[in-house]
């Protein structure tokens, strides 16, 4: 049963953004095979299990590497699998480089042999520093390191990964998703919509963190698996090797998204201001920068082009977190 | 027979740096264990095979430790190893961040299992721009990579992989050398002091790349062994977790460090101007920085200074290359 568009491997497809590749490869005609490890799954996967066109690998993708998988003959790989998120990774302080580092390697490794392209997931943290943020800009690193560095930094140091194996054929891209958001997405990892969503779902205060002028572009997960689905073979056939993906339409400040998700979900939550730090622990950080917001050139100099707007982003992460609770989040207080 | 400095464990210890270190430790009192894969040995290690006070284990740290090795009862680590040299990690370009975390990260977490200090080895290219750099300067990152560029970004992980592990009860510290040189340097890394001290030996052309306006600061070998011997123990106490180690008094540019070494030398090779790429071929990358001079404040604050002139390192460099070979380049044209 082969489908007409081959095989695609997606790491940390039972994740947030992996799982929306899942279901827009599938629907785009593609078999999956999905690779992880469970660690930061925002699903259980038994739907995936029970599609034939799916095959769900449990398991590290370094592991499952070194004990003897590979990709051949698969048509291309998406390494979306990552600690993610800035609560998430605050245990794996100091460990959090080797843990990306430790995953990617081996799947730039696996698709050199095998021939497959590949698409890494970066993101738009390397950048360090506020602005309009272009692919050619230089990356700046406050040397005050704290674990969101280190994701940064890793993250840095998978892309010049990529970009150095081209010159021993690696066919591989990168991309920079900037505040991706959705179904699925869980709390869990200190995001900021899915936890105002919930919080105005079940009346409970809003928290804004950092005074909420800081501002940020939200992409939907759809837009951003529409340019993979669309643009990753033109990608690979250009000179643009990392890739923004982010909607600079969204931008808003953090507290006028409070306010438009309690306007949006009629919801009678008060608004409050919060240290973050309070919430997630002393060593909680925010990002580096106050605002935030992608330079597409790269992406839309390929014909892409972001189409959800804000509202209805919000409003389907609500319809989402009507229906079922968070899963990675259930014992977390809201 | 229990030397009364307790055992130093050192990583890369048949490299340049690392057998300064073997010799400094032995020098003070202690014995050493040096675990070096031979990738890049200047040394064949075979007088400290001799040495009752020293163990050479030939392996890959990240193999020895994966293989059972531990450092219980280890008084420190000094974690020097790594491909080094901007042409010597030329052939390392894509797997080159692997390298250098896959090494650093179980010797961290060795460390942290025994309860033993330990100091990494970082660079000053780091800071990947010009000037007089400071310990609490950004780094700037180009994002235009290159294989020199995946160096800086892993070692900058490094940094950011040992400042968080502290929280979790790691006593550690991170050393930037700024271009250090001395007998037993290579010039196969593409080093330049040993390479225009061979070239003036063998009366060839002194090869000055990229005008030989810029400046750089070379610090003896034995200027930053005294940092670690005289001062790590106080900087485990101090607050400083980063500290540049170099000799802003040799200053110089690279042209008139190649009519010093002509000049002191009395060679009659000529200077001229060349591009590095046609010695060391297309993706050969010269450093970010046109200068390069390390601020010491941390490492002066602990009462260090360094001692030994430029003129007296390059005599002695001069002193150890006519009565031998340069084992690593022997079959590299001069
Ligand atoms: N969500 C965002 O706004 C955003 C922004 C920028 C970049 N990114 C990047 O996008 C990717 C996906 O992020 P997400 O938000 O979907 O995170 P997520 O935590 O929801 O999903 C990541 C998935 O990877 C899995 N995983 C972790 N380590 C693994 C390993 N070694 N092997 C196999 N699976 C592993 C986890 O179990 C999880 O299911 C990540 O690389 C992330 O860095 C996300
Ligand atoms: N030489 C300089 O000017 C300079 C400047 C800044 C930083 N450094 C740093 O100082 C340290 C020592 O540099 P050097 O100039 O002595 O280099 P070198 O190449 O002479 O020595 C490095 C040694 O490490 C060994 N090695 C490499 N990978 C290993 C591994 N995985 N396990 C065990 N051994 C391994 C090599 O065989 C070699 O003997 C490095 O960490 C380097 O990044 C050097």
């Amino acid at each position: 049963m082969r489908a007409p568009g081959g095989e695609v491997v997606i790491t940390g497809g039972l994740g947030f953004i992996g799982s929306h590749l899942v279901d827009a490869y599938l629907a785009a005609g593609h078999r999956v095979r999905i690779i992880d490890s469970n660690a930061g799954a925002v699903i259980d996967g038994e739907d995936y299990d029970a599609d034939p066109r799916c095959a769900v690998v449990r398991e590290r993708v370094e592991d499952y590497l070194a004990a003897g998988g590979d990709f051949a003959g698969v048509d291309r790989v998406i390494h979306a699998a990552s600690y993610v998120g800035p609560a998430s990774i605050l245990s794996r302080a100091g460990r959090l480089g080797h843990d990306i580092i430790g995953s990617t390697a081996p799947v730039i490794e696996a698709c050199m042999n095998a021939g497959t392209p590949l698409c890494v997931f970066s993101s738009a943290e390397v950048y360090g520093r506020s602005g309009v943020l272009d692919e050619k800009d230089d990356i700046v690193v406050p040397t005050q390191y704290n674990t969101r560095i280190e994701y940064a930094v890793a993250k840095t140091l998978a892309e010049a990964m990529v970009c150095n194996s081209r010159r021993h054929g690696l066919r591989g891209i990168v991309i920079r998703p900037f505040n991706v958001a959705g179904a699925r997405q869980s709390r869990a990892g200190g995001f900021v919509m899915p936890t105002f969503v919930q919080q105005a779902l079940a009346g409970r205060p809003i928290t804004v963190f950092a005074g909420g002028e800081q501002i940020r572009a939200f992409i939907a997960a759809g837009d951003l698996t529409g340019f993979l689905t669309g643009y990753m073979d033109l990608a690979l056939q250009g000179d643009e090797v990392i890739i923004n993906v982010g909607n600079p339409a969204n931008a808003v400040t953090i507290m006028d998204l409070a306010e438009r998700v309690k306007n949006l979900l009629a919801s009678p939550s008060p608004i409050v201001r919060v240290d973050g730090r309070s919430v997630h622990g002393p060593h909680y950080a925010e990002a580096e920068s106050f605002h935030k917001i992608p330079a597409l050139r790269a992406a839309t100099g390929l014909g892409w082009r972001p189409r959800i707007p804000l509202d209805e982003l919000i409003l389907s992460t609500a319809d989402y977190y009507r229906a079922r609770e968070d899963r990675r989040a259930v014992n977390a207080p809201l």
